[in-house]
């Protein structure tokens, strides 16, 4: 194993150390435990938002945090949900007065975790609402939860949920808005390389030279099927179909298409998978309004990539366009 | 060699047909011969800003046309510079009556390409200035190049140099600022791992499971020497260290730091990196005034990363600050 750390077990606190120190402009690093806030949270007046788990993901969820979207993340060890003990503060410290909404990804730690929290935030006076994202259409059940996992499509959860609560929604109103989202999001990623985590020190599956993983979840957890390397396209078209069929996409609807990269992938591939998947969307007759293509959730150094689609209508594609300042999307 | 393309002749068409696709709202993708153009060009009344080189380090140079950066972006094939038939059409297309500054990374090749195209826009009437950009400290020549290589400071000669165009600089003002920004920034990587070029089909040099590459040119070009792995911070001392004592920093200086990965580095650690980087510049008495971190000059899938600084004055870091509207790089 190599890589870029000095201690597995120091990788998450030195790395979130060093996010708040390049982006002091955007973040606040609270350790002890350790979470990331918006500068200047809490915002008086405006729903708070948290997400968090498992770290590995990056720049999911620091690097969501700021004007627009996430008001706290909490970062787990790798690949290990954050403990309720971290996810109670941080929540805490985002209440401007209206609630928080808690965003989170259907893995069961996540999920036991999170409600915890809420519990602890709610006998101390503050209402939370959770929202589960549950995009990925790979596989029923998992290594890691039972149900759908939420992978990509939680980034545009937090950016639509972050800007009905940054233009004043109320909590019932934001979590109707996140609701939306979070059933209109499907996803669905392969796999040409398996990641390493550090505290494992070896790869956590493997995959023949030849190979390559369909359904592949966000901690290598087992996919659908696995398949002997293809085109490109034909690939592209393994994971789109299933993700147009499963939202039900007609003619005449329009979509945000997000491209992710698994964190190993060059971004001249990305764009070859966008290029591809864009025809598949046309070819139904659905319009491609919005589009994302980079390293928004990954799986540490894994190679490969997800698509994400997501059915717009006119008020979550303006709140998806509404400005966003945070480290890993801004505009 | 697994990786998401259809063909390796094909890719970079592909590639930048897809990113025109993605970014319609920011660039117009010109075909036979290929190059970006930004959305709206020629812009009338200012200076062009053209750059461009060998594929697979993206999102140089497409990713940063748009305001406040490039108005054309000329890919070559992977790692292979752009010829001057294509430079040249590129160069004719932003010239909006003020002339246009090449900005070359020193390669021998992209060199002897970008002075033929502009000695063929000169024919046709369009001024035509050159900024080299040779930031790399770990070698004097090289495989591809007489001189020190240009890498990851050429995303600052573009920013600073994009954003004096944009305030209505005249083409040697414009000129002049991007000599300032070349002449005030060094960079030094490392490579973990090496990447394979798709036409090549093989690994571009060899790397044992505990050696490392330090001085790693982006194209995999040898470096400086082989070493053992090392613990993050002891690797980030072997970059940080040449690129202060080469710039000559002293306490009391301003500086931009930029972390760059090299296309297969998680995020997490590029942060690590980030943060010893910082700690060994202030150690210095340096104020890391601007920072960024992430993939922004990379060498497809390689494990790496690299270390960039640029000495800040109050000129440079206002127009680092100015507003840039562009696929990889916006505030």
């Amino acid at each position: 194993m190599k890589k870029l750390i000095n201690d597995p077990a120091r990788v998450v606190d030195e790395s979130v150390e060093g996010f708040g120190l390049a982006h002091a402009d955007l973040v606040t690093v609270r350790t002890d435990p350790l979470y990331v806030v918006r500068a200047g949270a809490p915002i008086q007046g405006k729903v708070g938002l948290v997400s968090g788990g498992g770290s590995g993901h990056e720049p999911l969820h620091a690097g969501y945090v700021g004007l627009g979207m996430l008001d706290a993340a909490v970062p787990g060890a790798m690949f290990t949900s954050p403990t309720p003990d971290s996810i109670a503060p941080a929540t805490l410290a985002v209440d401007g007065g209206r609630g928080v909404l808690h965003i989170v990804k259907n893995y069961t730690g996540d999920v036991l975790n999170f409600e915890t929290a809420a519990e602890l935030a709610d006998a101390e006076g503050v209402e939370v609402r959770t929202v589960l994202v549950n995009d990925d259409v790979a596989v029923e059940d998992s290594l890691y939860t039972a149900g759908r996992r939420g992978v990509a499509g939680t980034l545009a959860v937090e950016k639509i949920a972050g800007a009905a609560a940054e233009r004043g929604d109320d909590l019932a109103g934001v979590a109707a808005v996140a609701e939306r989202v979070a059933a209109n999001v499907r996803s669905m990623g392969v796999a040409l390389s398996a990641c390493t985590v550090p505290h494992a020190g070896t790869p956590s599956f493997d995959l023949t030279e030849d190979e390559i993983e369909i359904g592949i979840g966000i901690h290598g957890e087992p996919g659908r099927r696995r398949v002997p390397m293809a085109p490109a396209d034909e690939i592209t078209e393994q994971l789109t179909t299933p993700v147009m069929d499963d939202l039900g996409l007609g003619g005449g609807e329009q979509v945000l298409l997000l491209v992710n990269g698994m964190g190993g992938t060059p971004a001249s591939e990305l764009y070859v998978v966008y290029r591809r998947a864009r025809q598949l969307l046309e070819a139904r007759g659905v319009t491609v309004a919005r589009s994302l293509v980079g390293n928004y959730v990954t799986s540490l150094e894994m190679q490969g990539a997800s698509v994400t689609v997501l059915r717009l209508d006119a008020e979550t594609t303006s709140l998806w366009d509404a400005p966003v300042r945070t480290a890993a999307l801004r505009w």
